[in-house]
């Protein structure tokens, strides 16, 4: 039975889902706006981390270009303040996490896609043109969270409990930023006023700092994501030191001024925010094709916690193994993609808008937690590896009871 | 973490649930409303058989107390007419069913789970006592689908397409039919009037045919669900016999006459209807405790697949590793236990309500597809097995491009 597969979009979702079906001999043909060339001249398109789990598919895949061993961090540390009690931990990573810069990720594995037999075609599509596309494919997949792609999915308001952002973003890739002795990951959480998140990314000048700024609206962090750094670079340059300096002093004392700013100047630093979303998992056509979504297209959160690309990849390849698996693509077929992905990508939406909560309003309870997270480092080193099971996070975030079964279970018993 | 589970209802469900926590030393108490000799001396309570999948759990529970070695059966007879075309064929199970009449069945295990440690509560319970039962308890898990209990769970309409029965029933444990020379279950369709199921069944007086009898409204067998057998048992007996000589010749003549008729009169036949329904999974009282439907108070099927009992025993198996994995019985916990019982569950109820509806139909591609099964060894002995495992019946019929991959699968390719 001959399997033609439509991929709109050559984000982390199209690329894995294409790459992983033409292993299995699959004809998959991926529309995408830009070249690769484009891609790499483009604007940075988003700064995350991709996970051990997600790293392991690429070794599997053949296009883990960037081995761990050299491109990776072992783990994160937390730094809650300033304030009157600012403190400072570390979490590792059961395996090595590791960030590329997408205009260097994508084209490189687009051109992958192209080079295995993949067919790529080039182009601006719009909604209207799927029903035509229809007749030559047996499933369509859209992985395009951005513009009208994403409006084909209705949203699923039982899992949108937002209608608005929670932050203002700033995101970019920064020179002038000092690595730390270990290349680690930093969440710097100012209470009151935004959570920046640092990650040492490859670039193709080499390993820089990219930074992803979550401020809280009223606070004045909001003036990163809201002064547009094009209309006075240096301005903006200077604004964000005396921020840093105030908010963020662990970061701003390794910065050296002169060499701050984003890399490649306006095309390093994208400024904006995320209404987080859940739509649904697709559509029928009138002819009875089915239309998936993935990925961004299916659900979108905030930067936070990393999430997006990683879950847009273990979504890619449980849909890959149904497609190689299954021979009509139906409802029944996409209900076995759901049960497949659905508590993973679902862990990683509610625990990324559960932290945004507390975060913001900072309950008793969640002080507890971040107290205890920071006195006990094998809570610290689980809490991290979650990072890869948000499925874990929240089985241990989902109700106060939990949590606090989760503390005991790294608590000793007294002797 | 202590554990205290209180289970309402001592059928498949609920004695499968507490023997398994038995075994995982949790702390159980099960109510019920009669006592095991009680049961011994009750009306007939449902005529269905324990495929493989079920005598598995059974066999780990350590209460397989009638092995299939002696009281199995290895396979399914289906036979098509009266009519133009009559056929019979036959498929093959991977394992052998057996079928113990339930006032034997559960008072065994009842007394087993006694024997073993669980707390057994003998009385009248109604959902006004719940509440205050939840002191007591982590969780409570209601199995018993008659009467006020199932109503605690609101109806799941996308998921119970009818709002009223299908077939008129009888069903019940009856002498005087011989056995066939391999003890199979024996489909029978009668074509635009009913079917009926003969199921060899160990009593205490040992092995009967069961009969389910599900009778079209509207055709004349509906009179044999209409006709109280009480009050005039021998015109009962010769209504059946008339009306199973005209439309189901094949059991008719092995019976003898003269010794046909319900085992212990009115105690050996039920008559009446099912409406098929889904209900939520669960309810949350005001404390905070959850109250998970199980088996019948979650979901009930018509009897024609005889999928009731072997559904409620997988749902307990889940249920039952959940609670040993999990510390805290809270709506998280509620979603892990559904995705895993889900498919199989709703697989079962949507392949029962869609076999009802083409019998009663009988479309052109379901006649088709009838008559693939007889003409198909391998076919057939497929269809037989999924008895064990509905999810696979769904994969195979949910559209009309499944079933015909399937019958290609099982189709040689032309030389």
């Amino acid at each position: 039975m001959s399997k033609r597969i439509c991929i709109v979009g050559a984000g982390t979702a199209g690329l894995h889902l294409g790459l992983h079906l033409l292993r299995h001999g699959v004809e998959v043909t991926l529309f995408t706006e830009r070249t690769p060339d484009e891609q790499r001249r483009s604007k940075v398109l988003s700064t995350v981390a991709h996970h051990a789990v997600t790293v392991e598919r690429e070794r599997a895949l053949g296009v883990d270009h960037w081995p761990v061993e050299e491109h990776g961090y072992p783990g994160h540390q937390y730094r809650v303040g300033p304030g009157p009690e600012p403190t400072a931990f570390e979490g590792l990573l059961h395996a090595p996490s590791r960030a590329v810069d997408y205009r260097i990720y994508q084209p490189r594995l687009t051109e992958d896609f192209a080079e295995r037999g993949g067919e790529l075609v080039f182009g601006r599509l719009s909604p209207g043109d799927i029903p035509s596309l229809a007749s030559r494919f047996d499933l369509i997949v859209v992985c395009t969270g951005r513009g009208p792609f994403a409006e084909m999915f209705d949203r699923d308001p039982e899992h949108s409990p937002f209608d608005r952002p929670r932050r203002a973003l700033c995101a970019g890739l920064f020179t002038g930023i000092a690595q730390q002795p270990v290349p680690n990951v930093t969440f710097h959480i100012c209470p009151g006023a935004g959570e920046m998140i640092e990650i040492p990314t490859w670039t193709d000048g080499g390993q820089v700092m990219a930074l992803v700024i979550e401020n809280h609206y009223g606070s004045d962090l909001e003036a990163l994501a809201a002064t547009p750094y094009e209309e006075d670079p240096k301005a903006y340059r200077d604004l964000a030191l005396d921020l840093l300096h105030d908010h963020y002093p662990a970061c701003f004392e390794r910065i050296d001024p002169a060499e701050f700013g984003p890399l490649d100047g306006p095309r390093g630093i994208i400024q904006g925010a995320v209404t987080p979303v859940v739509r649904r998992t697709h559509t029928v056509l009138d002819d009875g094709t089915v239309v998936l979504a993935l990925g961004d297209a299916h659900v979108t959160v905030d930067p936070l916690l990393g999430q997006g690309a990683n879950m847009a990849s273990h979504a890619a390849w449980v849909l890959a193994e149904e497609i190689v698996r299954q021979d009509v693509f139906d409802r029944r077929f996409v209900e076995h993609v759901d049960r497949r992905r659905e508590d993973r990508v679902l862990s990683a939406t509610r625990t990324t808008n559960m932290l945004m909560e507390n975060l913001e309003t900072l309950p008793e309870d969640f002080l507890g937690f971040l107290g205890e997270l920071s006195r006990n480092r094998s809570l610290a080193d689980e809490f991290t590896k979650w990072f890869n099971y948000p499925e874990c996070f929240w089985d241990d975030l989902a109700d106060p009871r939990r949590t606090r079964a989760w503390v005991a279970r790294h608590t000793p018993d007294p002797v």
